[in-house]
């Protein structure tokens, strides 16, 4: 803790950010483009506002960014890479496209990808998901700084560029169940529950969090057999709801494309395997194995 | 407890449900239409096996029933209602279409349903979530037995095809779910992460689980701003996520589904909402209100 933090992006999450990692005891150089966003920061004795963003790194220095989308990270970079040289790090917590993390990674200074999950209230209470993937020596240099901001951090390996895979499938299956929760809603409004009654039941429940871990666990491994719940019952379902959507006037997109994966999965003699046995059409779809291929 | 209790239908599902009722201290009378499966159950003393459907049920009783299918729960209840008549109780434990819920109502005995969630082992466990629709004194009646097999008993109003409509609104949540995490991890994996290694950091933290609780009710309460997370921010990381996928050669219809649900909320001007937002235009779409209507 006797180097300076450089700190790019103090929006609602990177504020909260800085805010964890200065209460941590790290000393930091903070930088914002509104410069009255850093202003909070100013009851900090160990935060420094800088005036420039390149003034928050030092060569061999660690620069933390958190800012709002692929050409924000790519600029705020450029120039940074030749301050902080090849002893340097780069530790980019935002969600960035994975190509974009690639082409940050060889900038010529050590460069990490640790985007996060959570909104600002976990960014708050230093409850953040992190993944970490970079160079193992990055990654160990980043360590106590990433665990000063999250409730876990998740190593993934030498290729900046996995962590933003990972962070985008997460925010694929959040946006997913945004979807899926839209549509369940309606349809059980127009069975006469309301939408407060369904989510509180639906969603405050264990159903949908043993699901997830327990249907990942299986779709992950390839344990479709035993069958808990036979595929071909599944598929049933899928037609009550897509008749029941249809009758009440519900449109529900997903519920076409699942009741197709039931139908393809049956036609190729999955019917008595479990219903995530659907994923097997999924993986073949991509060209991958059911087994892991590497 | 001083009535005998019938029961129909001991599949693995049913067989684990029933044998809770007997631990319970319920009398039961049970039948299956494959006799060798009721074999379990000669354990119990009050247990005793029955050689036809109808001979479980009593003018005036109750008949517990956990079927596969709408055919099944159909065929089987109607010798019942006449037996059980106007005091009896028919309580329909299966995954049917609402409207099958609705004609069996009417079938001259007190009928109630009640779908659970849960696969065998939640069910081998008595932590079921049990749904309970249909009338009060109904709903009453059943409670003691419901609650011997769940932990939780959700009561959902007079109409029992409610109960239905939920349980279909759930199981259509699950199948999608493992349809965006099959595309997800097909995805994490094309970034060079195991399906292995996505499915725990993806499934195993609270992101999901905070995800359905936090979004469910601000779905539900229409409750968009201030945004954790604005819509067009969502929307980026939508078009991230076609983009690698895309490149990767992930077929992931889901994306493409919610892309163009941001698309439209950006065009009816949401893009400062909160990316849950998308829900208004899949209500808008159904008819509903963004206030409940009712």
């Amino acid at each position: 803790m006797d180097q300076t933090t450089g700190f790019l992006g103090l929006g609602s999450m990177g504020l909260p950010i800085a805010r964890n990692l200065a209460r941590a005891g790290h000393r930091l150089r903070v930088y914002n483009r509104t410069a009255a966003k850093a202003e909070p920061l100013r009851e900090f004795e160990n935060v420094t506002i800088a005036h420039t963003p390149l003034e928050v790194a030092e060569p061999g220095g660690v620069v933390l960014s958190m800012l709002a989308d692929d050409n924000a990270v790519t600029q705020a970079s450029e120039g940074l890479a030749e301050v902080l040289g090849p002893d340097g790090l780069h530790i980019s917590l935002s969600t960035i496209a994975p190509t974009t993390a690639t082409a940050l990674a060889a900038q010529g200074c050590g460069f990490l990808s640790a985007p996060v999950f959570g909104r600002p209230d976990r960014a708050e209470s230093a409850e953040l998901i992190v993944l970490s993937a970079g160079e193992q020596r990055h990654r160990e240099r980043a360590r106590p700084l990433l665990e000063a901001i999250g409730a876990a951090v998740h190593e993934l390996g030498e290729d900046p560029a996995s962590a933003n895979g990972v962070k985008l499938a997460g925010n694929f299956l959040i946006m997913s169940a945004l979807e899926a929760m839209s549509e369940a809603f309606a349809f059980a409004e127009k069975h006469g529950v309301p939408r407060e009654l369904a989510a509180q039941v639906l969603t405050t429940t264990p159903v949908l969090g043993n699901a997830y871990r327990g249907y990942g666990a299986a779709i992950s491994s390839g344990a479709y057999e035993p069958a808990g719940f036979a595929l071909r019952l599944g598929h049933k379902d899928a037609r009550l709801v897509a008749q029941a959507a249809d009758r009440l006037g519900v449109p529900m997109p997903i519920i076409d494309l699942v009741a197709n994966r039931f139908t393809a999965a049956e036609n190729k003699g999955r019917g008595d395997l479990d219903w995530s046995a659907l994923a097997i059409e999924v993986f073949e779809s991509a060209g991958l194995d059911q087994a892991d291929p590497r």
